[in-house]
C-alpha cells in the first residue's frame, strides 16, 4: 500500500470541483463541492445517530437504497436543518445536479454542513451549478475547501493498493471542526474508489470500519445532525468483483482502513481550537468495548483535554475519566504513561502516582501529537480513540459562531 | 419558611472554624475547616460514583455506618486520592480531631479537595489542629472558606422552618467549581439541622432530595473522585423525632430542599470560569426520566455553553443536544425559549426556527442568569438542570491548576 497524491480524484473515473456560489457572505471561502464518477458506482453510507436529522441525510439514504450513486453534491455555511422547506430544497439540489450532469437525480448523494435552523436558499446553489460543473477536473482540493466550515485544514488523502494483480486507488476529503463526538459529528467524509466491489460488500466494509475510526473520534462531545460519510466504487481498476467476505475484501478493509484513521486523525487535530492532537490508547481492558468505553472517556474529558492544552501532565484527570467511564475495570491494576515524538513517561502505576520528572513530563507533553497510554491488568481488549485539546479558542470560536 | 443568617452555624448546637494550616502554599487561603456538634447527631450521606473514590469517602462511609456523628474535619489543596497511603492519612486524621474534640473517632466525617494522586502530609492538620479547634464558633463563612479550591466565591445558606409548632433550623456550605456532573463531583457540601429526626429518615430524605437537585448539576461533564453531601441532624430543637414519612417528613424535606437548591444553583453559577448560570427546565416530556436526560444534556452540551458566554441565540445546539441525549422525543414537537430577567423570546416551535428580534434576544443573553425553556409534546415529565457557560476561563483555570 502507498500513499498518492490526488485525494479524491486519485481513483481512475472520478473528478471534482469546489466553487463560492454565494451562501456564505465570504466570496474568498468555497461553499460548494462536487464529485462525480464518469459512470455509476456502488455506494455505501453511515449517518449520525442524532435523533434530530439533516435533511439532505434523508434525501440521501433515499436516494442510494438502491446501492448505487453517481455524484455528490454538499455545501457548507448552512446545515440544512430544522427548518420548514429542508426536504424540498435538498430534493431540488438533486434535481438540478443531475440534470447538468445528465444522470439521475437518484444516483445524487446530497449532503450540508453549517448553522442549523435556517431556511437554506436555493438560489446561489442553482446559480452556481452551471460554473461547479464546468469546472468537474482533478480539484479533489477544492472540493475539500468548499466542505470546510470551521476547519482551518484541508482533509485529503490517496492510497493505492492491489486486489488480484490489479491496482486500485483509494481517496477521501474530510472535514470536521466541533461537534465531533463518537457515533458521528458535524463531520462528512467522502471516499472514492475505483476498487470493484459490491454496494452490500462496500456497505460491510464501512459499518465494520467506522467502529473503529470515526465513532471514536471526539472534539467536544456534542454529536451533529448532518454527519455522514459515504464511500463511492465505480470498478473502473478492473479488479473481479468483491461479492463475499476473504482475501481481497480484508485487502481492501486495509486500504479504507488507512484512508478513514488518517481522516480521524486530521478531525481531530483540527478540532475546533485545538492544538494538539490527542491519541488514547487502551490496552489489557475487560474486552474491547470496555477498552472503547474508557479510551472515549479519556479523550473526552475536558479537564484532560484543558491538563493537555497547558501540558500538565495532571494524570489524575485520567484516573479520573477512567473511573467515572462506567467500564468494568479495577482501578488499582492501571498505569498510565504520556508519550509524544520527545519520548514516554511512567506517571501512574497501579492506580497510584510515581515519582517522575515534570520537567520531562513537560518537554514531552509540549509536542502537538500526545498519546496517552493506558494499560490495565483486567483482559485483552485494546482500542484507540483519537480527540483535541480544550483551548480559548474553541471557546472563541463557538461564543460566536452565527455572526 | 425563612432565610436567615448563619450557614451551618444557623442550627442550635453546631459550630464551626476554619484555619490555614499549610497545605496550601498561600497563607492567605484557609485550606482546614471544621464543624462541630455538641451532641453526637444522626448522620446520612452520598457518595461520587466514580470508581475511583477518595480515601476519605471510604474513612468516612465506614465512620458513619451506624448512622450517627458529631464532627467534620475537611481539607482542601490536596484530595487524598489515588496515593499509597490515603486511608491511613484520612483515619489519622480522624483520630487526631477525636482526641482534640473528646469525641470518638467514629463519629468523625473526613473529607478532602484539590489535586489528586499527590500524598497528603498529615504534619499541617496535625499541627493545625490545635488552633483550628480553639476557633471553633459562629464562623460557618470560614468553614466555607476552607473548603473552597477554585472556587471563587463563598456558598452558604440557612432557613429556619417549623414542625409540629416547633422552630427547627438547617443550613450549608459547599465548594464545586470544576469537575461538576450529574452524580456528583469535586463537590462537598455539610449540611447540619437542629431537627430531630432518624438517622434512616435523614438518609431517605437526602437520598430522595440530590436526584432532582445535585445530580442535577454540571459544570464540565467530569464526575469527581470525592464528592460527598452530609448532613447532621442533632435534635436539638426539640421537635417530636422524625420516624416515618408524613407531614413532618414533608416539612423537612422542603426545607432541604431549599438549602440545597440554593447550593446548587451556586455551584452551577460559580463553575470554573463561569459569567453565567445556565438553567434548562424541560416540560411536556415522555416521564420524568427523558426530562432529566434531556435537561442535562441541554446543560452539559460544550457548544450550548459556548453559546450561552456569547450570549448567541443559536437554538440549533439546544435542539441538537436534545436529538443526541438518547431520550424518547418526538422532534418535531420541540418548542424552545430563552428566557432572563430582561425577558423572554420564543426562538423554535415545532421543532424548526421562527422568526424572532436577534436584538431582543442578545439582550436577554447578556443576563447573567439565563432559562432555557424546553417544552415537548410527549407527556407530563418535567426536570430541571443547571449548569454554567463554558468561558475562556475554564480552560485557562484547568489548563494549569496545579501549578
Amino acid at each position: 500500500m502507498k500513499i498518492i497524491e490526488g485525494g479524491v480524484c486519485a481513483a481512475q473515473g472520478f473528478s471534482a470541483s469546489g466553487i463560492h456560489c454565494g451562501i456564505r457572505k465570504n466570496k474568498s471561502k468555497r461553499d460548494l463541492a462536487l464529485i462525480y464518477s464518469d459512470v455509476k458506482a456502488s455506494c455505501a453510507s453511515v449517518y449520525t445517530t442524532n435523533k434530530v436529522k439533516g435533511a439532505p441525510l434523508t434525501v440521501t439514504k433515499n436516494n442510494i437504497s438502491d446501492g448505487y450513486a453517481q455524484a455528490v453534491i454538499c455545501n457548507s455555511g448552512n446545515a440544512n436543518t430544522c427548518n420548514a422547506n429542508g426536504i424540498k430544497v435538498a430534493e431540488n439540489t438533486c434535481a438540478l445536479i443531475a440534470e447538468a450532469l445528465k444522470i439521475n437525480p437518484k444516483d445524487v448523494v446530497v449532503a450540508s454542513t453549517g448553522v442549523i435552523g435556517q431556511p437554506l436558499d436555493i438560489t446561489p446553489i442553482k446559480e452556481g451549478i452551471p460554473s461547479l460543473v464546468a469546472s468537474l477536473g482533478n480539484n479533489s482540493e477544492e472540493a475539500a475547501e468548499g466542505i470546510m466550515t470551521t476547519d482551518t485544514r484541508l482533509k485529503q488523502i490517496a492510497v493505492s493498493f492491489e486486489i488480484g494483480g490489479v491496482e486500485c486507488k483509494i481517496g477521501g476529503i474530510a472535514k470536521g471542526s466541533g461537534m465531533i463526538h463518537p457515533n458521528m459529528a458535524t463531520m462528512l467524509v467522502f471516499i472514492t474508489t475505483d476498487c470493484n466491489i459490491s454496494p452490500d460488500m462496500l456497505q460491510r466494509a464501512l459499518s465494520g470500519d467506522i467502529k473503529n475510526t470515526f465513532n471514536m473520534v471526539s472534539v467536544d462531545g456534542d454529536t451533529s445532525t448532518n454527519d455522514m460519510v459515504t464511500v463511492l466504487a465505480n470498478g473502473k481498476a478492473g479488479n473481479d468483483e468483491i461479492k463475499t467476505q476473504g482475501e481481497d475484501f480484508d485487502t481492501f478493509m486495509k486500504a479504507l482502513n488507512t484512508v478513514t484513521v488518517y481522516l480521524c486523525q486530521r478531525i481531530a487535530a483540527d478540532g475546533e481550537g485545538a492544538t494538539k492532537l490527542l491519541e488514547c490508547r487502551v490496552s489489557g481492558a475487560y474486552d474491547e468495548d470496555n477498552a472503547k468505553v474508557i479510551a472515549k472517556s479519556v479523550i473526552c474529558s475536558s479537564l484532560v483535554k484543558a491538563a493537555m492544552f497547558g501540558s500538565d501532565a495532571n494524570w489524575g484527570r485520567v484516573l479520573c475519566a477512567i473511573g467515572y467511564s462506567g467500564a468494568n475495570v479495577d482501578v488499582n491494576k492501571v498505569d498510565v504513561s504520556f508519550k509524544s515524538s520527545k519520548g514516554e513517561i511512567i506517571v501512574c502505576q497501579n492506580g497510584a502516582g510515581v515519582d517522575f520528572s515534570e520537567e520531562i513530563a513537560k518537554e514531552i507533553l509540549l509536542e502537538n501529537e500526545i498519546t496517552i497510554n493506558v494499560c490495565l491488568g483486567d483482559g485483552n481488549g485494546q482500542a484507540t480513540a483519537w480527540g483535541c485539546d480544550l483551548t480559548y479558542d474553541y471557546v472563541k470560536i463557538n461564543g460566536d459562531y452565527r455572526t
